[in-house]
């Protein structure tokens, strides 16, 4: 069974069941720096204390999938939230399901960031691995370092199905 | 008095005594998600937990400053790093003093970063506030929030001078 999802925009309300977007906010800047800089402050709830964990900074480099992109598989961190904010200015894709036991890829929520936001996915939510639309497509990511095992594969079963993005 | 720093190129070894300098090693990368990313992986010591400190993911967008641009002053975060990586792929000026109870101009460190480049700023390192050669240049910042004072400022006295970038 086949599940074709059709990415929607992202927006802050409706990542809200899964994390935050972490995008400027016109309205909610604060001047600093002698009127040289705006801050835009505090945009995601990172969560990565719990059993002594402690905030991490890494690059990642991602590659496009072969199109059309199947989503056969989903993966969580029980310990920690992880935020991803893109270095170039191109959009991806943000596959996510509600906190529940098991994954579905009937589910499955299907979101085109585009290159100016950031996803925080909440400590928990099933979520795929980074989906990039361009080559060598980077961003900066803030997660938990420790020495626990803080990721929980699950790949769908032949009764589950998979999902396919349906990408115009 | 004005003493002049020509800005030296940023390296990790030279920022050692600063911070870290957050950028791909290709030698050091870890290969994950079926293949399809690159993990460059702890790039910063993000030291934000004395005091109940938290990490907070921010953005802030920085103006150029007239030309020649004039250090006047320095800024140091007792309690927490300051992380900053550039958002779009533009050079920015990096100035940082050893530290030390007190700062004068002429021991400054004066850097010029590539838009590949970002900077962790040690807990207690004087730095000058973001420094910018292009106009909304803009930075995800990774730093410490909480209720507790947090920055303390330095401007230099009249005795001690200030320092210019001699850029060409």
């Amino acid at each position: 069974m086949v599940f074709e999802f059709v990415p929607k925009k992202l927006t802050k309300d409706s990542f809200k069941p899964f994390g935050q977007v972490i995008e400027r906010n016109e309205a909610e800047r604060i001047l600093i720096n002698e009127g040289t800089t705006e801050r835009f402050h505090d945009l995601a709830n990172v969560d990565v204390k719990s059993n002594n964990g402690c905030p991490i900074i890494s690059i990642f480099r991602g590659q496009p999938r072969p199109q059309p992109i199947k989503i056969k598989m989903m993966e969580r961190h029980p310990l920690g939230s992880q935020a991803f904010m893109p270095l170039q200015n191109q959009s991806y894709y943000v596959v996510v399901a509600e906190e529940a036991a098991e994954v579905n890829p009937m589910d499955l929520h299907v979101f085109l960031a585009n290159g100016n936001q950031g996803v925080n996915y909440n400590r928990n939510i099933w979520h795929h691995p980074l989906l990039v639309s361009q080559e060598n497509n980077e961003f900066l990511v803030i997660d938990r370092g420790g020495v626990e095992d803080n990721c929980e594969e699950h790949w769908f079963t032949e009764q589950q199905g998979f999902a396919e993005l349906n990408i115009k």
